[in-house]
């Protein structure tokens, strides 16, 4: 006996533009590839492509940077008007650094580089993208919209590349999810030996999400990865149960 | 067309103890579940189990707690040996919280609550667990041990839970390699809009070892998890890559 999870990478989610309906992208994608969903499926979705459907775009020659954004961008040699919507997408500085690096906590309360606003894989090179305004709600909608297409409402997560301290690289993270306990819970349960586990918490969507990553990928251009085969517990909590409360932070 | 990644949890390990060849065990397991191995898998092995064959564990009944550990344990109600033991492992404190938790820095460079010092999944109750001394040399001894037992090599990751600033939960990294490079460095590769790709390295090895936990798990006992499908780069470099430069750490 063993237990086996798949990770299904998604071919022809074309390239998204805004207004797009990701929802119907996804399951058109997946009748074609032959895949279908079942209730018990994991869609795990890019932010980038959710951030372009929602058209959460910005024209960099629109924005006028301020004092900060300026003397910031000229000392690391950045462009002070990505600097300018790294500042607004703020809600808090947690670290400014070498390489012109900003750690900032978001309006959502994600602690991440840049509040992750971006301007790689974005189509022209002049546009941003934020992320999206309530990720959880993101995920919601996606999942309703295939509810509604396809007559089956798998969990969905929306994922992004988070760096970390201490650690090299990047690995995805659940910025959004509806459907899934995103935290489980297994404070009390019994371990092997019949021991109570103590402090097991687990990041279940963020793992989620790290999974999804190696059948989508950067280089591949999969933003849709469907993970089958796991036993999850159904919730409408959402992913925000995964941003630590400031009074356990200590690294403010 | 569609990329499939499968995480194969392998049932039939049994209670690991000091002294096992854990590449034994594997081989065996993988041999009676008609599993197999090849070069192109990436086998996951978690900590506890590395731990427990190579003997890591401390009877709590030798340990003499320092004053420090005796006044730390008794303002949050902890047992002074196993905050001894922390202290022990740490070659720096990162920060002491409230509950009583510890971060502090390995030897290994590795930033974690207790220094990877564990008291749960260990039999008895009174023994603690340590980290292995050096994980990346217990990835190659699996490794080897299986290639000279079953003829194959696939790549070896030693994962443990870490928890993370500002997030809740524990995500499974990697502690230990062979094999594999554990950071994929994408920089200058063309994304879909041919724009070279800035600041993507992608902390593969901590994906790997957080999706096998989705196979694996702490409840269901599968200490090792078979990733079939990746695409990975073979590299002799170790886990110790992942360990973040401290001239690059904006949170010591």
């Amino acid at each position: 006996m063993t237990s086996r999870v798949e990770l299904i990478g998604l071919d022809g989610i074309p390239e998204v533009v805004p207004g797009d309906d990701l929802a119907a992208l996804i399951a058109d994608a997946a009748t074609a590839s032959g895949i279908g969903f079942a209730d018990t499926d994991v869609l795990v979705v890019t932010q980038k492509v959710v951030s372009k459907a929602e058209d959460r775009l910005v024209d960099l020659s629109g924005v006028e940077p301020s004092d900060l954004a300026r003397s910031w961008a000229s000392r690391w040699g950045k462009d002070p008007r990505q600097v300018e919507l790294v500042l607004r997408e703020s809600a808090s500085i947690v670290r400014m650094g070498p390489g012109g690096l900003i750690i900032s906590r978001t309006r959502h309360g994600l602690v991440c580089a840049n509040a992750g606003v971006d301007v790689s894989n974005v189509g022209g090179g002049n546009v941003a993208s934020l992320l999206p305004a309530d990720p959880d709600a993101s995920a919601r909608g996606i999942r309703e919209g295939l509810r509604a297409r396809a007559g089956t409402s798998p969990a969905v997560i929306i994922s992004d590349s988070f760096g970390r301290p201490w650690r090299n690289g990047i690995v995805n993270v659940a910025i959004g999810s509806a459907g899934i306990e995103a935290l489980l819970d297994l404070r009390g349960t019994p371990d092997a030996a019949g021991r109570a586990m103590q402090a097991t918490v687990i990041a279940l969507a963020d793992q989620l999400a790290s999974a999804a990553d190696l059948a989508g990928g950067k280089v591949e251009q999969r933003p849709v990865v469907l993970v089958r085969g796991l036993a999850w517990r159904p919730s409408e909590e959402g992913a925000s149960v995964l941003v630590m409360e400031s009074e356990r932070d200590l690294f403010p």
